[in-house]
């Protein structure tokens, strides 16, 4: 690996801009793995992008997530509470939170997200959880399962 | 803590702007830590911002960073080689390897960087090592020992 990687126009030398994921309910997301864990520092650290109108997949997970937005603007749930969210605010999701983020209709939300090397798999919502959550209309209004 | 925090002039809602270290030579250089580290993700995020013409401590330690630059520009010394560093460049700083960052003349240099929680104490070089690091004329004018 080159120990400084220069960044160009929200890309970065030798990173692949990847799908966001494999499969999952979301919209107009990418992915760029800006340093992998290893032994010595256990945590990996990616930042996403979500187009303008995109979002997130609404999921959970005993994962953590420390974020730091690096671009942009939009909304983000996190435990019950849906936030206005904008360049360098940081956000922290603990354990098994429902949460998502959304990009303005009109900015990018690209930011920064740290995890754990070693993660359980995220969990998306049953319908028992979707009625849960919409019990909050400010949550029913935002999310998009 | 509060799952959002807010950002405003490079500091954050309930971060404490905190000095870079209690001893050890630098110059002009202040520390925010954005997420301690838990035991579900073992890494401490910290904010360092060096002010116009300052320095970090010229160091190595068994330990590795990984450093995203947020704001400004400057040069870093990693492994041996000075690079020229600004906004949003990655560095990653290897087990053992000597390195410095250091602010342009005219714009400050802040950056996240990466650590595990639970890590070694910096080394500072002794004269052996300047005169090892020294032997590099490129080196031998960046550093600030």
């Amino acid at each position: 690996m080159k120990l400084v990687r220069h960044f160009r126009d929200f890309t970065w030398d030798d990173v692949d801009v990847l799908a966001y994921k494999d499969g999952g309910p979301y919209k107009d997301v990418t992915r760029q793995v800006l340093f992998e864990g290893q032994d010595a520092l256990p945590a990996q650290w990616r930042y996403f992008e979500v187009a303008p109108g995109g979002h997130s997949t609404l999921e959970r997970h005993e994962h953590l997530h420390n974020v730091l937005i690096l671009r942009g603007r939009g909304q983000c749930l996190v435990d019950g509470v849906v936030s206005d969210i904008g360049e360098h605010d940081l956000v922290h999701v603990p354990s098994l939170s429902w949460h998502q983020f959304r990009a303005a209709a009109d900015a990018p939300l690209g930011f920064l997200c740290l995890v754990a090397s070693e993660r359980d798999r995220p969990q998306l919502p049953a319908e028992a959880d979707l009625a849960e959550l919409r019990r909050n209309p400010a949550v029913a209004t935002f999310i998009r399962p």
